[in-house]
This record gives C-alpha cells, structure tokens and sequence, in this order.
C-alpha cells in the first residue's frame, strides 16, 4: 500500500517551515505576489463613511446563503425540521441564529411573564416556579451539542442522498447552556422513593411529552434559559427549555411547563409512534436516549469542487459523542484501507463538539474521504455497513455511521456508500 | 468582625440538601406550593400552532430591552460605541449580535471577493491574499475576549457614573474566534531579520492604522475569519480582523487590507493622539498593549433591586486577564474588609472570560459588593484608590480597578467609589 498522502499536524508545519510541499504546491494559488501600486488603489470603503451602530447585529449580506435549510410538512403547520449549515461552519459554537429547528407544531409565542414550571407528581411538596424565581437559583454553564434522533436518517435510504453535509447531518448544534440544575429543584420538591421517571411536557401546540429516567435529572440535566449568553431563542424553548446532555433531542424539552414523577413512563405518543428504533427482528427498542459517537467531514464535502489539482486541502470537520470525550478522530482519504489521525482542536470538552483537522496533499486522482470518531467509552463509530448489519435498513432513528465523500478526477465531490 | 454572609458553593449545596438557610430564607418565594387544578389551566400557547421554521433566527419580541446601548459622536458619522449588555447575559460566550463595537468611522461595507490582504515591507516575498486563499489555510480557534482600552474609563471620573453595570464596563466581549495563524503567513512571506514591527491597516473610512510588534504577531495573533462558527459580523471587521488575545481592542484591527513589516513603530494618528496613557508626571505611557486582570460583578449590580429582605442572591460576574488564565475571584459584601473565593466555571481559558458565582445571603442591612480577581501571572486587580495613586486622576485607557456597588436597605443597588 502506497504512503498515505495525509499529513499529521506536525509534518505540515514542517513542510511550511521548510517551504516544502505545501508551499510549493499551494503558494502560488493561496498568495499572489504583489504589484507595488497595490497601496496607490484605495477600496471605495476607504473613501466614505461606513454603517452606523447597532442595537443588536446581523450577518453580513455578502453572507445571505449561510442559513438553516428548512423541510418542512406542508400539511401540518409547524412541523418538521430546519438544518443547521454545517458545511459554512467553522470552530465548534453554532451560532443561535443557525441552531437547527425541530419543531411538532410550530414555535409558540410564550411571554415568559405569564410562564409557570410545575414540578408534580411524585413529590413531598408540588413546586411551581416563575421565570424570574428560576433565574434567582444558581446558574451553571456547560458547552454542549443537541443532535435529533433523526439527524442522518436519509442514511438508511437505499441511495446516498446529494445534498450538502448539513443539510443532510446538520440536525445537531453546539451552544453554551447555562440555567439551573435540575437536582436542585427535585431536592427542593422531596422525591418519592417510588418516583423513578418524570413525565416533561412543553407548552407549544403539540403539547409534546415524554418520559425521562429520574436518574439522568439527577445526574447532569440543566433546566436551560441562556444559549450562548443571551436568553433562548424562541425557537430553541424560549423561556425555559430541559437540556439532557448528549441525549436524543426530542428530550430536551422545550417551551417546558412540567415535570410530573412517576414510578413508570408515561408511554406517549412522541415515545411510541415515533422516536423508536425498528429493528431487524421486528420489534422496536424504544429510550436509546444516548447519542453514540460520530463525526462528519464539513470540508471539503459535497457539492463542493477542489480548485487546484493538485493541491493541499484541510480536511476538517466535527465529532462528538453523548457519552462523553472525543479521544481520537481517523481520517482517510482512500475509503477506509489506511487511516491518519487528525488534529483535535482544544479544549476537548464532554459532550460537546471537537473539531478535528488534517491536511491532505491530493494529487488529482479518485479519493474517497471518510472520518472515525472515538469516544472515552472506547467506543469506536461504525462503518454504514456494520449499523446495517446491526439495525437493519429500515431504521430511522440514531443513524450515527461513517459518512463517505468521493472526490472525482475533476476535483467535484459526492456523497457515496463505500461498502 | 462577624463571620462573612458570604457562602462557599459548598455550603450552599449542604443548605440546599439539608433544608437550611437556602430553602428557610427563600423557597416560599422563589417556587410556590401548587394547587391542584394546575393542569386544567392551558396557556394560550397550546390551543394553537405556532410560528414557522426560519432560515436564520432572532431573539424573542419580549427581550427587546436586551440591546448594545450606542454612545456615538454626533459630529461624526459612525464615530463611538456600543456597549455589550453585560448585566442580562450568563454564561460566557457573547452572542454576536451583542458584541461590543468600537467604530471610528462606521463599519464599512466590504465585498469579500474584492478584498485583498497585503503583506509586504520587509519581508522576502510581498504577498496578497484573497479572502478564499486564506479560507483554504489550516484554521486554528479559540476562546477570546476583546477590550477596548477605554472600557471602564468613566470610573476616572471623580464621580460613580450611573448607569448598568455592561453601559459602563461592557467595550469587553468574548467569543469564539476562528481563522489563521499570522505566523504561517508571515513565515510564508519571508520576515527580513530587521523587521520588528508590523503597521496594520484597516479597509474603513477612518484609515485606522497602528503599530504591532512582530513578537506578538509570530506568538498567538490569528487572522480572525470566523466569530462564534459563522463568519465575522460586520461590525467586527467582515471579511477578516486581526486578533491579538488579550491585548486592547485597537489592534485587532478590523477590516484589515495590510501589513506592513517596518523597523520601527509608524507612530500613527491613532497611537499618539488616542490610546496612550497620561500619567500623573505628564508623560504619556505608549503601547500599553495588555489588558491586565479585571473583574466585574454583572449581577446583582446598577440599578436593580433586591426583591426579598432578608433572602438569598447568587452574586455572579465576569473575570479576564490579557496575561492568562484566572485563577482566583474574591468577592466582599463589606466593601473590601473581608472577602470569600467565588467558584469558578469550567473550563478556565487562557485570555477568555472566567464567570464566577457565590450565594449571598443579604440580611437587609446596606452592603458594599465588590470583586478582585487574580491571574496566573499573580497580578491581582487593584482598588481604585491603588490604581489612581498609580496613574493619576487623568487617565482615559486601561481601567481595570475593582468596582464596587452599594446596597442600600431597601435593596437598591447603586455604584460607588469606596475609597
């Protein structure tokens, strides 16, 4: 087998430093040098007055494609998805104006000065608690991704579907969260003994709700009212929504009005019609709550066409895992027969996104790009044709394998099932 | 002098489990016993669908008051600034519509595909990059505040302004920045051994330029292409920006057009007649460029008043350090006689906002709320009576003494100067 044509970080810089390969594969295209009368042309921002202050920011409008993709179910109002553009992305934070949307039956319009949390059920003291009373608890933080069951579903289709990365893998964001520990409220209201699940609902249209393991409240679930500093969007549970990290979305109540325990879960509609994983022998399992490991090469991916040939290009992406830390994402450019390991960006944080990196020295021939996350669990992400082998091809749900994109001849990249 | 009303997170957590002073002084207010009939009352929000999908969202209609406050020169078009609301955010992470701005000339409307990026001077090889050539370098982010080096600078006056607590200390945000390191471009370029300084440029009306040590640009200065994962705002220096972690916000030039390698500092316009240091010698104090360890209590703070009499508050803030990382916050509720170490959000980023939180338990009687952080370095915030002996009564940059705000007995907050 031929050397692989990936290069670890440290070769990279080398090659820099040395002027080696990747300054004389690339220099010429990436720089240009300059003419001296560069300075005597002055851009027309330079000779007028720029835009005026602002209350709160927007985009720039050279940037109006940058959006989240909506597919959306025109029978129903307000139901379906909108996907997070991951392929314009960079670092790991998602901005909340790109947040992807999974909404039942829309985004409901609550004044949160009329909102009310009730905690009930298996209680010593049944507990209902305002907005402003939830903002006077202590607030904790914690960066962390949201990814939908369904993200990737169009995976288990017979055909690799050709749309770009996050507009088929873009239902999962990454924000900072910070809002009060669920474990404190639960304290405050005296779990029963017998209280095993609490039955989370949210005040839209659907009236969403499902059942949730007492024990994960207990753990690390944070009732959130800030994503990335300011308060919630609405479309992301404004006023207050349930953050469960590194489970299935549809957990993360949003728009939340109740926590009721109980000693079994509740069984409702959005836990047995749907968010279920049918399996090979028939049957369903249902509360796979946890988000396995995965990754997904952002760029290049498909859609998108290699200028130079040949040339260096990062390959960079994302990986993150419901379990915990990202160790190790693998890299290959030829489907799967080698792999290099790639740069992992710091700080590597528990259940949230890592962003990963590689350079790679492509010399024009067919290539086929996949990455390999691993998490702290030792669990390592599947090829497509071990989850098939695993959950059949009528899943729906939970689709968490490698991800292929074949780079053609002419630099134009697709998306492909290898095996 | 009495024991400190102040709590460790510990023994906030044993009063919280042990019924004690948290749940005593505060749970009939901040939850209510619920009457049974809750579940019958719908809110308004489930008897209908909700609003559609979006392409890129926005904050709630009822955070409308959540704004960047414009302090602009009348005389001159886009000539100010805009403070970031630190008082309504949590965690750490500043939205991007809610950055602070500083213009000198407004933010200029800049088509990527025409901007160019001169590196030229003393170097081996004059370069231009085009906004795609620097997209396909390898990206590096990270987790930074920017200061103004006049954030804070109302608080030399020889009275407290009053205003909320971001209207005054909020020309500082942090975000996740994401882009290229400067040194590979340069090592790209060829620095000549005499080259010391770089004049960057900035692409807007008021030509900004200054002066930039080439040890800085070749440690952790990163061509800036990317803000909390989506492309810069325009307000922050769209299509790129330089960064200089932890140094005043001028030199992260926005817009930025050239570097020009020199010898010597250019002595512009915009490093001698503004952003120098006046000393109480008469002298001026000139490439002042780090900002030292700072720390602002953002809640409770200005303007706000305690609800409860006795109760508990969460006293929380913001601590950052242009030297490193934080390694301790200090608060008092006596005006600087004693103080109790606040716990600290992980993870603690080098030259990024550390937020600190403790409960207080206020007994009704008038109190002096204060922070002091330390950093890595062991540079510890100084008083304002510290800072003024140091400085003089004349300065205008570089405030980062500790600011204190008083409570009053019936629990209005005002700012103070204690010394």
């Amino acid at each position: 087998m031929a050397r692989s044509p990936l290069h670890s970080r440290r070769q990279f810089l080398q090659y820099t430093a040395l002027g080696g390969a990747f300054a004389g594969f690339s220099l010429p295209v990436l720089a240009a040098q300059t003419a001296p009368d560069f300075r005597e042309i002055l851009p027309g921002s330079m000779t007028r007055a720029g835009a005026d202050f602002s209350n709160y920011g927007q985009p720039s409008a050279y940037e109006k494609k940058v959006i989240r993709w909506i597919s959306a179910n025109s029978e129903m109002t307000g139901n379906g998805v909108s996907w997070s553009p991951l392929h314009e992305l960079q670092g790991t934070i998602t901005p909340n104006g790109l947040h992807f949307e999974r909404h039942h039956n829309g985004v409901p319009d609550i004044d949160p000065a009329q909102h009310e949390l009730l905690i009930d059920g298996l209680v010593e003291r049944p507990l209902k608690f305002t907005i402003d009373a939830l903002k006077r608890y202590p607030q904790q933080s914690r960066i962390s991704f949201i990814e939908c069951g369904g993200n990737s579903n169009s995976s288990f289709r017979s055909k690799p579907i050709q749309t770009p990365a996050g507009y088929a893998h873009g239902l999962v964001s990454n924000a900072e969260w910070t809002g009060v520990a669920v474990k404190l409220l639960l304290e405050e209201a005296g779990l029963k003994p017998a209280a095993k699940w609490a039955i989370a609902e949210a005040a839209d249209g659907a009236s969403l709700n499902v059942s949730i393991p007492v024990d994960k409240l207990l753990d690390d679930a944070m009732l959130a009212l800030y994503q990335n500093g300011e308060r919630l969007r609405p479309e992301n549970g404004y006023p207050v929504r349930l953050l469960l990290p590194g489970w299935e979305g549809i957990v993360n109540v949003k728009w939340l009005r109740q926590l009721r325990l109980q000693q079994t879960p509740a069984m409702t509609r959005d836990e047995t019609s749907q968010y279920t994983d049918l399996m090979p022998d028939g049957t369903a399992r249902q509360f796979s709550f946890e988000m396995a490991a995965k990754s997904l090469i952002t760029s290049p991916s498909q859609g998108m066409t290699l200028p130079d040939n040949p040339g260096i290009y990062q390959v960079t992406g994302l990986a993150w895992s419901g379990r915990g830390k990202i160790t190790r994402v693998e890299v290959s450019a030829d489907g799967g027969e080698s792999w290099v390991d790639a740069d992992l960006q710091a700080p590597i944080l528990d259940k949230a996104f890592t962003r990963f990196s590689l350079p790679w020295q492509w010399q024009g021939q067919y290539a086929v790009l996949q990455s390999r996350a691993t998490d702290d669990s030792g669990y390592v992400q599947p090829s497509r044709e071990q989850l098939i082998a695993n959950r059949g091809r009528h899943g729906y749900y939970h689709f968490n394998a490698i991800i292929s994109w074949e780079v053609y001849e002419d630099g134009y990249i697709s998306h492909i099932y290898p095996d």
